[in-house]
């Protein structure tokens, strides 16, 4: 029977191994949580490695994702599928095993980690949905959902500001399924810590509400084994084990220093440190029993049978609500959603409402919610601004969680990658808004979400200089511009109350693509449409008013500019075209004949007009075209006053088409 | 004599009738911190209102930057130039009275505010910049560096992620002259905080080792005058006022509640208001007893005369310190810098190295801090990485801030925040680096800078899928994009070491811009050129490599791409012209003419060619043209495997080329 030393030292050869045939990579943090990871996983960890989807295993997220050969020798350890092979092949292209463990490509990779933070965030999202989950679903002695969420996490995530962010929020929301694991081994990137972080970590989470259980040694297993079930009893509060370890752990020349923590040992240093630590086997060569004590399949097929038992009682006894688990579960869409939702848009149209788009946005979650229980709401402290309340909006806390509403403060990257953690977990359909400006505040998780392929839906609201007074700090001019560019992300700028529903429509039947909906903080002239038109919108791009015959010029406009468009085509003529653009991504990925039938190729001369960065448009107007827009921040003043300021008129318009 | 109550209702009083004048506004904050206000301004604070840019002043923050009029209010009353008539024009177009603190409007704004948590965080970088200066230059009782840094927030900041990173730092480096009062008001946006917010405050301040002074009484002047007095006190530590006031006091039927945070309190409670705190006076009325009160001007001529005086014994003592002091002091580079600056590219172009551009980067910073005493680097953890240390760089700390460099931890939000606290400051020149990834981690931080036309220097290395093996996450695709639709920003990306060495002498010598340097972890191969070449890089875009009479096709390339876009017009044969476009920020501000020659209008074959995000170089190349970039997000590989995978080859190039 191998001890626990030999199964840890599993982990720490195959990571110093794989590390060092890939000549790059983080030996230091694998080889210091090796113990931990060990004990977490042979006692504790309930999963299945033959399912990894199964829906009620533990969560597990490795937050300091550089160590990612740590969770890779878990998985392939474990049982997983995910080869030895996969190991050599780590960070090359189109293996298994990326530089940061990214969602998708090995199984039972929760999420993606490595942008520091973060993965303790997604965590946060994880028992948020997990209580939410429990208390919408749960019945006595039915508890089908009931897991744990478990994230590891070094100095890099306890420094940067998202973990204070949600760290807070789960302390006031009371995860009790919450455990983190901090590897305090007084190292980052620039050497011993102590010269630029001197937190007193214990009494900081203790501030935060949650159970802190301090000075662990991370290197003996039961401290460590006592410290998890110290955890797991404790279910009003997430907790904080704080592990004492050594980073690089069984490096003779190099453990407890910077030395080891983002390149190979080298080597020299792999042989010592076989010796050191007693594991004579060749790289990548696991002796059998050691293999076998990993192992995790049978009794991870055990738990899963029983849990499919216990769900075999809750459908007797509650049939609907199992199948709205079931359905849930799959991220699929209530029956007939689509037909839902026309209905939804084709009332909207009807009722033809000159409101601000973010009046709009609001009747669409009103209309939606009532179509969608797994709709989770939220706002970083702006509900009355951003309009993200609903009638049936009931906001979760820590003794009662069965809401449909996050409250989640000031704390926009916190939200944003909690929603990421929420979309990740399944079974709800986070949207949670801010202004647009201070999307910048939490732009790296727009942008994770976009990778990992995951619908949490981002609504931006005062989207320009129109939203006035508050100037330039709130005013987004370039924002929109850095939306627009990420790959796999839908920008929508409605440019009226139909445009916003079908907006929210989209954003949630595609369920691989993040989508921001930008919305005005005035009111927006509803536009008069044919049923045709209103289909289109789900193009990304549309004629909404067209010339008689070849157009001699084409305005091109999204959200507030739009109706300016329709006013200068009223001045211009007959034969002005006017394309409303609501969504570039979505239009882009059009077929090229309808592309065609929108914006001709021959038609060159255009005008684009966008109270935001100008040089996005030069893509649909080339050289010979104009571009009404901003060209620097804005001001405070009413936003009539700042249109005229900053030359964004119909006559603005009207003149740099007649110029062309 | 007026009573402290009367002259914090003065602050009132003014704030709640400019905001219902303006028919906009927050006036709940500057009616809670009146009375806190009213007492550090009147008793504490060391400033010169006929001189706001007296070197030695106390600075002054508000952090919760929607509480304007509180400063504004302050201002008008304490006799700096800010007329009633500009506090009637609050919110209005071309006031110096915006809707939110901005840099350069008003005087005696010492940095502009609004985005919550940069203000605590620019204070932290203004007391770092104190701490700095005054190890620097101070001599036994000739202390010429000698004020405090105060600080308002409220419950905004204290939630934003920023605030954890910056009083961490803050309480590493023993900050001793920053004080911050905590409006704990248990209000924000969306109500009471205690649904969201339940951090314990006095304990997470404690645990940064900050001294805090709790349950101090916001509204009682004598518990305010000793706790400042208690902060002034301890020299080793940043203080934490907190604060318990009542949002909106004053207002017998909105104070407390959510209400009077961000809207006009109405007519009729005005008139209840001024009933309430016994305050007669006509709207924007203030008795001359109060305004005498009030003003400042005699005690801070008096402070700044004293503060003359010894300043002239120390130019006695030690002129040629005095001189560098008053020299930095006023942002003035050294004599002759531009041409010691060239002296330094031409020796760069002399040696014709083929390295990474972040060694080359580190090169330029070795040889620029010769010339510069003022420079003043540091990383967010990534020194080894970003190589950002030098021979004479020196970390400072809690005991020792003579130095010139700051480990800023893993905290990039809050280093680059910090950065522009010490800009405004004035005194160093900041420069700090992250991974071009991590800029969007602080990405509203750089927005401030430009907006408040601050010489931060932002290095950002690891800059495109030819990082290589850490994969997408870190592998920057649309953040260049991010950077350089930004207004008044210089953001490079130079193609050697040459280039590099002139985007640093820029960055430099740009005063009233920032720059976003970015630099490669690969090594770029050394470009020939002539000095008038040279002499070109400065204009932001020029011609590398010329084609024999009008160019065919031109190709434009930067950063790791240049190169390749050598070999292709190699291939190509003579007709090809390459521009190699560093920072199109600069070559857009050229005359029409360079333009025009380097990039003749009539030529629309072009092909540009960047491993970033493709859609920006519509922008230069029209419709006709075409694009060699990314699309998608990147990979875990080798670099040379993923240039491959993404077809950004010469292959591709050259193939491009002869389609069109």
């Amino acid at each position: 029977m191998p001890s626990r030393s030999d199964l840890a030292n599993a982990i720490r050869a195959l990571s110093m191994d794989a590390v060092q045939k890939a000549k790059s990579g983080h030996p230091g943090a694998p080889m210091g949580m090796a113990d931990i990871a060990e004990v977490l996983w042979n006692t504790h960890l309930n999963h299945n490695p033959s399912n990894p989807d199964w829906v009620n295993r533990d969560r597990f997220i490795l937050s300091n994702g550089h160590g990612s050969m740590l969770h890779y020798s878990l998985l392939h350890l474990s049982g997983y599928d995910l080869s030895i092979d996969d190991l050599k092949s780590f960070r090359q292209l189109h293996s298994k095993t990326p530089g940061h463990p990214e969602y998708g490509y090995a199984p039972g990779i929760e999420t993606t980690t490595g942008p520091l933070g973060q993965g303790i965030a997604n965590g946060v999202g994880m028992a948020i949905a997990e209580k939410v989950m429990g208390a919408q679903f749960n019945k006595p002695n039915l508890e089908i959902v009931d897991h744990f969420t478990y994230v590891f996490l070094g100095d890099g995530c306890m420094m940067e500001g998202i973990s204070h962010e949600v760290c807070s929020l789960a302390g006031t929301l009371g995860l009790g399924k919450l455990v983190a694991f901090y590897d305090d081994n007084g190292i980052s990137i620039d050497g011993e810590v102590e010269g630029w972080f001197t937190d007193d970590t214990q009494k900081r989470f203790e501030a935060y509400g949650w159970q802190v259980i301090p000075r662990v040694n991370g290197h003996d297993s039961e401290e460590l084994l006592q410290a998890i079930e110290t955890a797991k009893a404790e279910s009003d509060k997430p907790t904080l084990v704080i592990c004492k370890t050594i980073i690089g752990f069984g490096s003779p020349n190099k453990e407890g220093k910077e030395d080891c923590h983002g390149a190979p040992l080298g080597d020299e240093e792999i042989k010592l440190t076989r010796e050191r630590l007693n594991w004579p086997h060749a790289p990548f060569e696991i002796p059998a029993d050691i293999k076998d004590a990993w192992d995790a399949n049978e009794k991870g097929a055990a738990s899963e049978s029983a849990w499919n038992e216990l769900f075999a009682k809750y459908k007797v006894a509650h049939p609907e609500l199992a199948a709205e688990f079931e359905r849930r579960s799959s991220n699929e869409l209530p029956a007939n959603f689509d037909e839902k939702a026309n209905k939804i848009i084709a009332d909207v149209n009807e009722q033809a409402q000159t409101i601000a788009s973010r009046k709009a946005s609001q009747n669409s979650i009103e209309a939606f919610a009532a179509e969608l229980p797994e709709f989770f709401g939220g706002s970083a402290d702006l509900a009355g601004s951003n309009l993200t309340l609903w009638s049936k909006a009931q906001g979760i806390s820590a003794n009662d969680a069965s809401g449909n509403y996050c409250f989640y403060g000031v704390r926009e990257f916190g939200m944003s990658a909690i929603m990421n953690g929420i979309a990740l977990h399944k079974g709800l359909v986070p949207f949670g808004a801010t202004f647009l400006m201070f999307m910048e505040y939490a732009r790296n998780a727009v942008r994770m979400a976009a990778l990992m392929k995951q619908r949490s839906i981002f609504v931006y609201t005062h989207d320009s200089i129109g939203l006035g007074e508050d100037g330039p700090t709130h005013q987004p001019v370039e924002q929109i511009v850095s939306l627009r560019s990420t790959p796999n992300l839908d920008t929508w700028r409605p440019c009226d109350s139909v445009e916003s529903a079908v907006a929210w429509k989209s954003a949630i039947t595609r369920k691989a693509t993040p989508s921001a909906l930008i919305f005005s903080r005035q009111a927006l002239d509803h536009q008069v449409r044919t049923a045709a038109q209103i289909a289109d919108i789900e193009r990304g791009g549309y004629i909404l008013k067209d010339s008689v015959g070849t157009p001699a010029i084409i305005l091109i406009a999204t959200g507030s500019e739009v109706q300016m468009a329709m006013d200068s085509a009223e001045q211009l003529g007959d034969n002005v075209r006017v394309v409303s653009m609501p969504c570039t991504a979505i239009f882009d990925q059009q077929s090229a004949e309808y592309k065609e039938s929108v914006l001709p190729n021959a038609v060159r001369k255009r005008v684009a007009i966008e109270a935001c960065a100008k040089d996005f448009w030069f893509k649909y107007t080339g050289f010979d075209g104009a571009i009404i827009g901003m060209e620097t921040f804005g001001e405070s003043a009413p936003a009539a006053d700042l249109y005229k300021h900053f030359g964004i008129t119909v006559d603005a318009v009207v003149a740099a088409a007649k110029a062309l």
